[in-house]
């Protein structure tokens, strides 16, 4: 049921003055407390949805078992990549009635767990999951139990879920081609953690793209950061220094796993007076500021969030009315696209 | 209980494990459901109890009421002012062995009122919100039903609850000072709307610089921004425009409400060829950079978002766990700090 075509909604108070109930009972009543008379509570309720009551959740809850919350997991809500994600996600959701609980799971496994165990016990219709990806316990735990969800921006090759990512290999193969046509043939890559199916697949676009130009791949140019993009500086720092020392490990370019760790490595270069575009060419992923707005473009590769966040939805409702049967699943790959900001000069 | 003084904490797999059941067989029993037996569900929960079960929360659930869950509602995560707030929020509650929902209310009073409502249907133990503040309705809501609540960030003057805010009238007095002592006496302030405590306060630090400089206050020189920062450019188009007319109407200096309103005049007038720093001066609120990498230092004004974070948590579970009276209400103001960075220029 879709925003437009919902009736006026009725808040607690409409109720309250209909049934000349106060509002504490009203919702004492909808949550079934015992303080109520069981009459009580079913005339109120009754009232509730004739009048359409807003939140919708407890008449859905009576009658069909659902409650109309879902929850979105996520590593890090404090990177603007995932906190414009989850308020997309929220404002789409919310179209169609259901209201989204986040938790934050820092990038960590048993936080994660923890997470689904708490959304599970909150009784929500589903979940839509950025995975850490740290094993696949948590995914087999999930599907295990038979909770509807979705991953988005990250999945599980060799096991079956729904999800909606975004074409990494192809982003990663965009921003590599385009600082090679750009004239830089030593690229470092300030990856995340390979264990986490993105990272894999933009590595692998920035292999094919070395490979197609004739660069030879050299895996001290490779550098693993967090998710989270701890500890980014002292990987760069580390990088910086083996450059002074042989110049075999010497690079132009740098292409980072994400908008957050490019930020970070930007703000560290400059600390050391090295200036972006000028020293070394950066280029990111993510396109934060596409919501974010920063005056100097950073050069990076949009994987349309917007997009994603309405598909994880559609997914999950999907999932969650029955409309996929139990090997059928919703699987989008969404493609990238090169944006063009000011941190990519020509090599000297 | 601390994450410290806690004992190690065991996974479902443990319980598996210790019983002999499966994974699913532990996770239902431990959700209550039917389809286990009353004497398996006993003894699941038993040995989980025993063993220190990792969530807590139902073991905590079943002895005393409590879901060892709070919410977080305000009103913008792609701020990343409260992304980051959240983070705090999320990291510090876990040492206690809260797990914390977000939702997201996109600044919207009724989105407020029913994320209200849906985390009291999913009984979480106490509630952390950045009220919208459009009216008093919701308050008086959550004040009637009972659910321990923390305002962060914003505060009634005349209603009673437990909150903690930064002192936004001494921030609102250190940027203006700091601005006026840098030599400017035309300052635009891009305030948020003044029904927010917040705007409100620091609107009044505003015209206390300019009164103590003895610079008589310009009621046009003040504009209103929605806290989502939506509309930003019109209202600064707006000032641009009125200012070119008549030149009682200049300007050379901005006080901006937030980072994010600050990020986005400055986005917008180098989008227009004006350098900020040479053409205008501008600080912010917020210092969203204490914590998000951008090579370019935003002057602001911190409102030590940490702090405020932990301080929110520490009030909540005090009123949680009832060692605040009925009528003794926890009171926070932290006082903020100036963040000297590249954006206030002397005036020419």
């Amino acid at each position: 049921m879709s925003a437009e075509t919902r009736k006026k909604t009725a808040t607690l108070k409409d109720i309250a003055v209909a049934t000349g109930f106060s509002i504490n009972t009203i919702s004492r009543a909808l949550r079934d407390k015992d303080d109520i008379s069981a009459a009580t509570r079913e005339k109120i309720k009754r009232v509730a949805r004739e009048m359409n009551h807003a939140t919708n959740m407890l008449a859905s809850s009576l009658r069909l078992g659902y409650t109309n919350t879902i929850a979105v997991i996520l590593g890090d809500v404090s990177n603007p990549h995932f906190a414009i994600m989850m308020k997309e996600i929220e404002e789409y959701a919310r179209k169609f009635g259901y209201i989204t609980f986040l938790v934050n799971t820092n990038e960590d496994a048993e936080a994660e767990f923890q997470a689904i165990q708490a959304a599970q016990n909150k009784h929500v219709d589903g979940i839509i999951l950025c995975p850490t990806q740290v094993d696949g316990r948590n995914i087999a735990y999930l599907r295990e139990t038979g909770t509807p969800f979705v991953l988005i921006g990250r999945h599980f090759p060799e096991v079956e879920t729904d999800f909606v990512v975004c074409n990494d290999r192809l982003g990663g193969y965009q921003a590599v081609s385009y600082l090679i046509a750009m004239g830089h043939r030593d690229i470092l890559m300030l990856n995340g953690p390979t264990f986490i199916s993105s990272a894999r697949e933009r590595f692998e676009g920035y292999r094919q793209a070395l490979k197609e130009h004739g660069i030879p791949f050299r895996s001290r140019l490779v550098k693993e950061v967090p998710a989270t993009a701890d500890g980014c500086e002292l990987v760069l720092q580390e990088a910086l220094a083996q450059r002074e020392k042989s110049p075999e490990h010497g690079f132009t370019a740098i292409f980072a796993f994400s908008d957050m760790i490019a930020w970070t490595a930007w703000t560290c270069l400059e600390k050391r007076g090295l200036t972006i575009g000028r020293d070394y060419s950066l280029i990111g992923f993510d396109h934060i500021q596409s919501r974010l707005a920063i005056p100097y473009q950073l050069s990076t590769i949009s994987s349309y969030k917007s997009h994603m966040s309405t598909t994880a939805v559609d997914l999950l409702l999907k999932r969650i009315k029955g409309e996929y049967s139990e090997n059928k699943f919703g699987q989008v790959f969404i493609d990238t696209a090169l944006v063009e900001g000011e941190t990519v000069a020509h090599r000297k």
